[in-house]
């Protein structure tokens, strides 16, 4: 027996957000101060680096939990398989439904128990439960799935990461153009030939690192309470590179497959210097160059979606929708990811 | 092997409040009327039922996360272990960190993060999350860390149930007099001769059930975007008695023990008439009543804290701060728990 993803599915929002509509947003320093340049300076300098031309927002009465709800009709379709044999639903997320216009988190009942609810799964051995891990709550959501199979308590898990950092960013902080919303599920199972989990990773760092990033106040001082996602993206960036490849290394390391039967590198969409330099520096660690193709990308159009970009990406990949990019049966592919906590994970997995 | 709790802490928040502190209150009914009754009738009422004499309040400079800290610490500290040895840090809370006089909740980082950057932990292979799945997170953290240990994942984990409701409540809605602040932590280990979990069982109702406990607005027509935690009582009365008793039942006869060797039932301390419901319920369903002292009350001076009552009240007895019980090595116990979601659980425990 292995255990496998054997479906998957993703929502993409409807509303497309260019990097020309953040010409005339009021972009502060932290402290307050307005910077030198102008916004067209500032936007080509974060495209050159994120790699973000637009992004994806959802519609006003659209919630976290929705979209989760979304992508996950798709995943049981794709998966075949009867939704009331669904023995967990994990939904990971860092801040809960928040509606359109406000800025409290609504996780009560948790999103998971919103997205059993709106699939209308009448089983209630079907347990629903939230996981925050930052970005990588989607892969550590499928290792969590993984330890319940194998510890003989669960069959069919479906795992979701969903989020709407649109509705939550600062708009007076230039970092907001990074972020996005969206939502990808999978169906992890017993598998009989469907794929095969073959090692995984997890770390959690927070000695120095816990707070690189946090919810914090707003670059005009004219907000005073209202919390938004803050980030030191200096810090975040030199964490990464350091500690991820050595994650994703000691990960492959133990699978039993070798670097050069890797076939793709399906990585957090952060941002795509920092993914670029992650996947470079792994290939650094067994002395080699990255080969050309091996790390499809989806940040350019879709933005960052935190928990949803890995999901997301697997299902367009799957779906026929990442030009020049293909998974074929028995191909080994490796999923990672780095966010708030600060938390890395991996997972070598054979498809 | 066997997988047992060994080490508990908690930690009582140092703020009391009275019953006759919300005397001066203005309650309403949901629809923003003023109730018949003077507030003092309300309180008596209120008391007759819930058994709710006073609750815990934490101080102002303290969050969700500093109190998971506090206990923690203890837990550690009760189990004898080295904490760099800790695999997991679970976290089980629904409202993030709420500051004082503040509505939006914090949980960037996770609480399990800030949890273990207090404890001044370096090992990054201790893995941090939370976990949302209403009052029963605790007791379905302990089922996690049973399946991480049992699946070779883990050896050592940490799980944590802390809630500051007082952050939360609804000055206008009666029933904000039964939530409470508190944080309960427990060392979950392989485990020689130190405890087992015989059995465990969990469940979410969604179908009809998922919006019994939720957040809405005030009662009073003047606040009008605030979220706070709501409740249709009745509903959950209802709920809680007809499914809790049946769901212990199942555990514990999954477990191979008989009702009769069962010492203690540790139930979450929702409300002291309807825990009283479910335990004379579930031995009816042995055609028993229920034994003198079988269940430990800790409601009536520390109110109804959600996550962290079971581990409090757990560690409280085993601390011999509960008047007239008392666990012995060999003990079974059962915990179990309800509540947002609507999610049910219970572990049958032999001490």
């Amino acid at each position: 027996m292995s255990i496998g993803i054997i479906g998957t599915g993703s929502y993409i929002p409807g509303q497309t957000i260019k990097n020309q509509d953040f010409e005339s947003q009021e972009f502060l320093n932290a402290d307050g101060t307005p910077f030198k340049n102008e916004n067209t300076i500032i936007i080509e300098k974060f495209k050159a680096i994120t790699g973000i031309e637009e992004r994806r927002y959802v519609e006003k009465g659209l919630n976290t939990s929705d979209i989760a709800f979304l992508a996950s009709e798709k995943a049981i379709e794709d998966a075949k398989i009867d939704k009331e044999t669904i023995d967990y639903i994990i939904v990971a997320h860092n801040f809960g439904d928040v509606s359109h216009g406000q800025h409290q988190s609504d996780m009560l009942p948790s999103l998971a128990s919103r997205v059993k609810h709106h699939l209308r799964i009448k089983n209630p051995k079907c347990v629903a439960y939230d996981m925050l891990f930052g970005c990588p709550g989607w892969i550590e959501g499928v290792i969590q799935a993984n330890a319940f199979i194998k510890s003989g308590i669960a069959t069919n898990c479906l795992v979701i990461g969903a989020e709407t950092l649109s509705r939550i960013v600062d708009p007076h902080d230039r970092d907001s153009m990074i972020y996005s919303d969206g939502a990808g599920a999978a169906i992890i199972s017993q598998s009989k030939n469907q794929g095969e989990i073959l090692s995984h990773s997890s770390a959690t760092f927070t000695y120095d690192e816990a707070f690189f990033l946090f919810y914090g106040k707003s670059y005009s001082p004219s907000e005073a309470t209202t919390k938004y996602i803050k980030m030191y993206g200096r810090k975040i960036y030199e964490f990464a590179v350091t500690h991820v490849p050595q994650a994703m290394k000691d990960c492959l390391d133990n699978s039993g497959v070798t670097i050069q039967e890797v076939k793709k590198i399906l990585i957090h969409q952060a941002n795509e210097k920092m993914d670029e330099a992650i996947v470079n520096r792994f290939y650094g660690l067994y002395n080699m160059e990255a080969p050309d193709d091996i790390m499809p990308m989806s940040i350019g159009k879709l933005g960052n979606s935190s928990v949803a970009t890995v999901p997301t990406l697997l299902d367009l990949i799957k779906t026929g929708k990442v030009k020049n990019q293909e998974i074929h049966k028995g191909d080994v592919i490796i999923f990672a990811s780095v966010g708030a906590g600060m938390n890395i994970n991996a997972i070598v997995y054979k498809v």
